[in-house]
């Protein structure tokens, strides 16, 4: 390994591959492109300024954000189109007040209470979407609620600064299909749901959100905007539902090895729920996989990975990797072991940065204040 | 609800019941003093100095930390004696010897091969405790391995500037226990395996960790020292072994409510994966279970869980409670619930302080940097 990386890497440490984060972006913005589709991606899953950076040599001028607290900060570095992708908290109406004259701000309603609620107290023109829910049942009107759609609608139209943009769904349930073919029937169905909302409303935007969907499908027919976010990095739970290539995912984590059990043929590595996050995908053999182990080469990109090899267990700081006899042997203490994350957007909330592939430091967005 | 308290709930907000975390010091600090023990708490929970300034206040003097950058920033606010309970890093030595100029630092370690790695560079004298597994199987040498201990042990004795302090163990067995009575069996069987070492090794200090052993048992005889940490917050999880009451938890997460279904009965919380962290627990019924929920009086303490309410489920900003309709009438939008999470210490974690029922705010150590 190349003693300038090295010296780098001293704790936990998340990798960024920019190669491969910039070929991500630019398939999704080429595929948006193509479908005359605006491309509104989520920065919630990295929530850095400089990974936006990467999006911004890519063309990309809109987001979607998953906080007022994450618009202030990519307004703060010139980004000014930008959705808050939550149902509006009625607590931050002032913080949206304010942000609304800095940018051009959307957010998001599914109850007309919210819309008489906000009424009253936004203060600048802000643009709303209705969330529609075609079938995951998170938040949302139900897509054939026509009734309960224009009752929202209407109050949002007579409003002097709510402007009415479209409809807004996230159909999470393509992070549960078992393979690239359930994932396209389960965007097709949920496209074909809320595309249906223009026999009523032919003037709505149609805006759809999710990275497996978006990843793998041609058809965007009746949509105006996608808004996936994962697809920048990718990880280990869409590469297990057929959303991306093993070598698409940019984002793993570096930890070092303190510790080995030859009886066990388990290696401890100092990397744990703190650094990846609990999250778990649970493989063919029913085991729990908290992420797979890949081996870092000297400019901290990885090819190879350890076959069979996943973090078995995990508490707060240690993650438990089991191996076979042979790699057991080849793993030394001190050492720095790549981990591919089940979920990059929650192991990248976890850090205050990234060290790329090019060895910049980039960092996000500031967790040292109470959210 | 107080106007200056709510004023203070913007967004999902942990909120740290000081009344209920100086109480949980104070018993455990008694109980310690009346057995004779060294009270070395793990401040992994909170990472906080101003939770630490509790634990000052009730006469503690020496402090647990899971990684070289959090020892730093507590010593930073002037604690002096401090043991890095993770098995060492090697890549940290340079670290490590900077602390060392400033405060006694004890390490961990597992293998003469991290010994012999260290007694090269390390430049001031720092305590080493030889870590023993005594069951749990994550870290650590088997306690009958008494060759390898005495290898282990004879060459940090034979280094200028490591001092031998004894063995630690952590019986993280606990957690996974059903009832009071196993914890009991548990931490019963495990300190007797770490005591049986003194035959041997009559002076080592005898050093153990987890919380539910320490809050449930009065048998600590042959141990010199406790290192629990999640006692001070306690959590769900603790509450489903029987490790505390549930009234002993001090820490919530604070929630608006940003979306009703009736049809479902279901409310949707602002206040998802990257505020409590992915840990969950099964309940009786089989159903995962990511928070319960109380209702929150004017100070922001609760008395009041909502019956058989639970997050059931939870993505990254999102969490869905699913309510008997007469509850779900009562909440209504844009007010904020409280969520009691399943691990404290990794909702702690997640944010950059704390709101406690005094009104104060209180940060925890600066997560902006690459850790």
């Amino acid at each position: 390994m190349d003693p300038l990386m090295t010296a780098k890497l001293i704790r936990p440490t998340p990798i960024l591959d920019k190669k491969k984060a910039e070929k991500n972006i630019s398939k999704l913005k080429t595929k948006a492109d193509e479908n005359n589709l605006v491309f509104r991606p989520h920065f919630k899953t990295h929530q850095s300024i400089g990974v936006g950076k990467w999006f911004q040599s890519a063309g990309v001028k809109k987001i979607t954000v998953s906080s007022v607290k994450m618009a202030r900060y990519f307004n703060s570095a010139g980004w000014n189109d930008i959705t808050i992708a939550v149902t509006a908290n009625w607590a931050e109406t002032d913080q949206i007040n304010l942000l609304a004259e800095l940018s051009t701000i959307n957010i998001v309603v599914d109850s007309l209470e919210t819309v008489e609620f906000l009424v009253k107290r936004i203060e600048n023109e802000i643009g709303v979407f209705i969330k529609i829910d075609t079938g995951y049942g998170r938040t949302g009107i139900h897509f054939n609620d026509i009734s309960q759609i224009s009752r929202i609608k209407e109050g949002v139209d007579k409003s002097r600064n709510l402007r009415f943009e479209g409809f807004l769904t996230h159909n999470g349930l393509t992070y549960g299909c078992g393979s690239t073919s359930e994932i396209l029937e389960s965007h097709n169905e949920s496209v074909e749901k809320i595309v249906s909302l223009k026999e009523n409303f032919p003037e709505a935007m149609i805006s759809i959100g999710d990275t497996p969907g978006c990843s793998v499908s041609q058809n965007f027919y009746g949509v105006d905007e996608i808004r996936p976010g994962n697809f920048v990095f990718y990880d280990l739970m869409q590469h297990s539902i057929g959303a991306c290539d093993f070598n698409e995912i940019a984002l793993l984590l570096a930890c070092p090895v303190i510790s080995k059990n030859r009886e066990r043929n388990e290696i401890a590595v100092y990397g744990g729920a703190v650094h990846l996050s609990k999250e778990l995908i649970i493989d063919s053999e029913k085991r729990n996989v908290f992420g797979r182990i890949v081996v870092l080469n000297d400019d901290l990109t990885w090819t190879n990975t350890i076959e069979n090899a996943s973090v078995s267990r995990l508490s707060q700081e240690h993650g438990i990797i089991s191996l076979r006899p042979d790699d057991f042997d080849k793993i030394e203490l001190g050492t720095f072991l790549g981990i591919v994350p089940v979920h990059s957007c929650l192991t990248a909330n976890l850090h205050g940065g990234f060290l790329t592939t090019d060895g910049e430091i980039i960092s996000t967005i500031n967790k040292t204040e109470i959210e």
